[in-house]
């Protein structure tokens, strides 16, 4: 086993976008375990765009990571050392483990993983927390019938690309929203969209009202900004708007036209509107149904999935860049060490 | 009979804030009625923020009214000639003839009114539109719990003062916002809510909050504007915001604070927020409830009510850019003919 433990922590409060040195990349000894804890070696690391927000000082619904801490994340790793009578060496497990190599845990809040099931990497994506935010926010709050027009932006990315198959096969008419040209095409041809707008297109807006002629019912909202303003006008009499996340603001350069909130509130009055957000953390509850489902789906072909891989964790903080700006292409993860499942 | 039947017409599209000049108050004849129809004088004339809505070019969920037709708006009712069998000359209707002193209509759409049961002015307010607004947009869509805090702007009107009360009734902390002292003093003493701050307060905010030690759960929407934006950093997690009316910008005299959609938005995700509009007409399913819970109440002394009455039609114009303004006490009404049941 490796002595040195490589780590990622937070060092500064990033103001906008994240730079390099919001970051460090610190080595500390492998820690030993005691009673009943385990130790466990990183495999994959998820980043998603939550993680914006625990950069922050505390506001909202979880704690901001102090400086100096390992920056937060949900891991899939192999135990590799264990006092604990639940797990084994050689367990693969998913848990929060952090941008880091190695990390000891008691056990409480992991989960086993069965590579049979599925490839370990999909509970981090389809079969995880984002394929939960799109399971949840569609079908619970969303409430999508069949034949009605669903939109979902950040189309190609984890969430958005469940949100649309699973809208797909109930019956919807399904329309992304993605940036480039590239991804447009992996979604009306890869995951079957009716359409996909580039958020690039001059003149979006009217592209996105000629791929909706009958309006909007669902808009399920990952991005907010421009197209959350192109939204707005195409949405129909009781749409629903689920609000999962709001990428284009999480470094602040986004930027509202002028009597925005006002507008959307006149609209929700007069289309009797809902605007609901949630967060995937209070809906665990569905995690059965969600396996389940999206399970039967991907081997019946009905939901594909992609996953964008970089190697190594050195490599963690520009590809979180990237994710806010849009460049990762699927399921952004890290491969911090060897799949022992490949 | 009078031979001349006074009518309001809207003759221009007001531009903010409704001018006297924007209406024409003419004198047309009488009209006869033909096989099957009915003529009602005008005893009471509803005067109610929605009107505002109506004056603009169609855009929203109803026709706006044409320039040179009559002002709609809520009557009740005299029936003075009839050819319908359903109606006798004496009988008292509800219906919706609009700022003039005569009518004529085939029945269709009106609700017959027992003097015995209730004032007959309140089929406009407690026991009508307003009444419905306030019982489905609170029980309905902001799902009050015992214990919970419930926020109302406009408290002292024909909405605010109903949801306080059955918030109240339901076993809520309630809190109300209005304008004037007096209106203030009324929604703590005569209405009975906890307490009732001043929009008009210099510290507005700050005074909301001290009223909110418990935050708020339920925020009922009437106003818009700066009371709105107090509101939301007080707002619990899984908060509910029925929007109901947003009197503060029907003029288009509102401004927001920069990115204030977006800060709405990212509060919806981190606290899990829920903000839905809504319009009466949807909702008269729940209206044989509505009816029923609300006359036992008045009868049982919890819910009182107050009406804020114009004499003579030619005032309506002024009444009505009072309520924009928040001038009016109690339900707004006009009465433009002598009430029989006095």
């Amino acid at each position: 086993m490796r002595k040195w433990n490589r780590q990622i922590t937070l060092v500064a409060r990033p103001e906008g976008s994240p730079k390099s040195t919001d970051f460090k990349l610190v080595e500390t000894p492998v820690p030993t375990i005691g009673s009943g804890e385990l130790l466990t070696r990183t495999i994959y690391l998820s980043l998603d765009p939550y993680m914006r927000g625990r950069m922050n000082e505390a506001r909202g619904y979880a704690d901001g990571v102090r400086l100096g801490d390992v920056m937060v994340g949900g891991t899939v790793s192999e135990v590799v050392d264990s006092n604990n009578t639940e797990y084994q060496i050689g367990d693969l497990v998913l848990g929060m483990d952090g941008w880091q190599e190695y990390a000891v845990s008691n056990g409480v809040g992991l989960r086993k993983l069965n590579s049979d099931d599925a490839p370990i990497s999909t509970a981090l994506g389809v079969l995880g927390m984002p394929g939960l935010s799109a399971y949840v926010g569609l079908l619970d709050i969303g409430k999508p019938r069949r034949d009605e027009t669903v939109v979902v932006s950040a189309a190609s990315g984890a969430v958005g690309a469940v949100v649309g198959q699973i809208a797909k096969i109930k019956g919807c008419r399904v329309i992304g929203v993605a940036g480039a040209q590239e991804k447009c095409d992996y979604v009306e041809r890869q995951l079957g969209f009716d359409a996909c707008v580039s958020r690039f297109d001059d003149e979006f807006p009217i592209a996105l009202k000629e791929a909706c002629p009958d309006g909007i019912d669902v808009y399920f909202e990952n991005t907010g900004g421009k197209i959350f303003e192109a939204v707005l006008p195409l949405l129909n009499t009781f749409a629903r708007v689920p609000i999962c996340g709001r990428i284009a603001g999480y470094s602040g350069q986004n930027s509202d036209r002028p009597n925005l909130a006002s507008y959307v509130m006149y609209l929700a009055i007069v289309k009797r509107l809902t605007f609901q957000g949630f967060l995937v953390f209070d809906h665990y509850d569905r995690e059965s149904d969600f396996l389940r489902d999206v399970q039967v789906w991907i081997r019946a072909g009905q939901l594909v999935y992609r996953e964008d891989i970089l190697e190594g964790l050195e490599h963690a903080v520009e590809g979180f860049q990237g994710l806010l700006q849009g460049k990762n292409f699927g399921k952004l993860l890290v491969r911090v060490s060897e799949d022992p499942t490949l």
